[in-house]
């Protein structure tokens, strides 16, 4: 796997039970996989020397992220080297117009957008879709960062002159954000999660309700069908995670993912088969695993830092309070708002689990209650 | 931990959720544990100079076997170092002549016993118990081996004849095999998991049933009660599994075991706290997590390796077959016999649930159905 963060090393986890061979390339020896990992290299994911030196002896390539230069995965492949997802599908999860391109060519219900490079270029699109207007980086951009809401053209000017490429898209008034998470195999085989709610809080991922709470049977089998067609039209392999608002008048695919994902951090203790697990099975080709819930409810919070790094302080106590909250770290440094473990809460009483888990979490992240 | 079978193997996959750094002294980089965990220290557990090099920076020393001495554990106390569970309490795993006594003077149900050395001692025994006659090896045994079942004075010699110290044991007429596994901490927190069914074959364990079925609730707290008490008055410190004879006038304790046990597998899947991540919270003094079952029912079969040594060329087809079943392999090389791994498999119809596990487990193993 390219890329060591918590994604690397729950799947590192995951391998074990499965007796698979695990190894990361990490840019540090720090990096949250590469201390729970006894197959790590250090290297720099944007180097080809590095990728080849890394791959030789894997049986198959695959991502803890989405920054590989997609060129460089060609010419792995032109070596030999097994990479999946492939860099024909990943570039739908590394290039945001690629991405809109893509799911329009599809048909799929997506928000209006159109590339920008000036803010003329901009008020023209807004006035067909009314302000405020989202402008998003076509590449590089993650929880909630390459991401602006521009409310006038001066707005949109003052982001367009950074110079990154970008695309305009409508402002969609959503009820909430779905998202719905397959997994699909060289083979073709998939699997198709429950589809859940994530919360976000300035872009930022803060809780998943796994299933999504009275979402109606038509929405959620919409919702899986989207990621299914999805997966399969873009020749996805692994985890395909993908976005969605959810309007009055249906859905709307927000951003893809191949690869575990936030939004699938309950599954470890909440599914059948992990997705971690799953990830694994698809890019090796196994058959894939039972992707159903274990329990009538799971809900997922994660763990930001604040300003006391102590966190094994605290976990005593979230621990004593809450025997039954599942604690999930990532060993990494902690820094304010940096994204450090998530608490999964499995059960029957979803208000009482939502409530469990965001005390949980809260606390654990910087003491407060 | 000392020892990097499986039980370290699955220990140290626990460690990564809470993030406790995980340090195995292996016999060879080759053990189940070393090829998994990052920290691996080659050496010699009857070795003190071995121990004591292992346990420098070790908050706490734990246990995946009996075999460490302990007299060398009592050196390493005496040294500061920190021994989950002691030495105090592990002889009693250790050593069944201790561990007959001690019951004994709790007054705990238990098979009469006496210590024999000679063919005679066993007949005065059997004259009072009958035969057969149980004769068990006071150290060492494992898995049935240690372990005779004499029908006559004959019998008995040829055991003796080895020379290794044994106890005569009155031979139990059980229904079945229980086991209850606890945990307790070094504050005196306890926490006690469903109690089991475990089925043995020529003495090894075959498979477990979660909870046991149709156990009477008396019996099942009764059961629950012999284990905490024993951990208690023992101050075990990690977690107890107590192997249990049920017999038409109720319980009677046959072994201990102080570390995750296989009778606790099932937790992997089952349960909302693993064995595995329990004892790591018992042994580092944190606060117990819920030993609850996630399920109805949770089914764990062994799997012992065949003739043919490609497990991975089956698990293909285990893992198409029934996408439901939860697949942990160990990393041995496969001997015809050896336990290489366990699959488990949770949900609400315990035959199918039977059905399916021991399926699933005979065909990795052998391949046969």
């Amino acid at each position: 796997m390219v890329g060591a963060g918590q994604l690397a090393r729950m799947t590192c986890q995951a391998a074990i039970s499965l007796d698979v061979g695990f190894r990361v390339l990490a840019d540090s020896p720090a990096d949250s996989a590469a201390a729970v990992c006894p197959d790590v290299m250090t290297g720099d994911y944007t180097s080809l020397a590095d990728l080849t030196a890394f791959a030789a002896g894997c049986d198959v390539v695959t991502f803890d992220h989405e920054h590989v230069p997609g060129q460089h995965l060609t010419e792995l492949m032109a070596a030999a080297v097994t990479v999946r997802p492939g860099p024909g599908a990943l570039s739908h999860a590394q290039d945001k117009l690629v991405m809109r391109q893509a799911m329009a060519s599809l048909g799929l219900p997506c928000p209006r957008f159109v590339p920008v490079s000036a803010a003329a270029e901009v008020a023209d699109f807004a006035a067909g879709s009314g302000w405020p207007v989202v402008l998003k980086a076509v590449r590089g951009g993650y929880d909630g960062r390459g991401v602006w809401i521009c409310e006038t053209p001066e707005d949109a000017a003052e982001v367009l002159r950074h110079g990154v490429a970008v695309i305009a898209e409508q402002y969609v008034p959503f009820r909430r954000e779905l998202a719905a998470l397959v997994a699909r195999s060289p083979h073709g085989q998939a699997a198709a999660y429950p589809v859940v709610q994530t919360v976000q809080r300035d872009g930022v991922c803060q809780e998943v309700v796994a299933p999504a709470p009275e979402l109606p049977a038509g929405l959620a089998a919409e919702a899986q069908r989207l990621a299914l067609t999805i997966a399969g039209q873009l020749g996805v392999t692994g985890l395909l995670a993908v976005e969605l608002f959810e309007t009055g008048s249906g859905l709307l695919v927000n951003e893809l993912a191949m690869r575990p994902h936030n939004s699938g951090h309950w599954t470890i203790d909440g599914a059948r088969t992990s997705q971690f697990q799953q990830h694994l099975r698809a890019v090796l080709d196994l058959p894939l695993g039972d992707p159903r819930p274990v329990a009538p409810h799971t809900v997922m919070a994660n763990v930001f830092g604040g300003d006391d790094p102590d966190v094994y302080g605290r976990y005593v106590h979230v621990m004593a309070a809450d025997p039954g909250v599942s604690v999930h770290l990532y060993g990494k440094a902690v820094r304010p708002g940096r994204k450090i473990g998530h608490v999964n809460v499995t059960g029957d009483q979803l208000d009482d689990l939502r409530d469990r888990a965001g005390r949980a979490a809260r606390y654990l992240g910087d003491g407060k209650e």
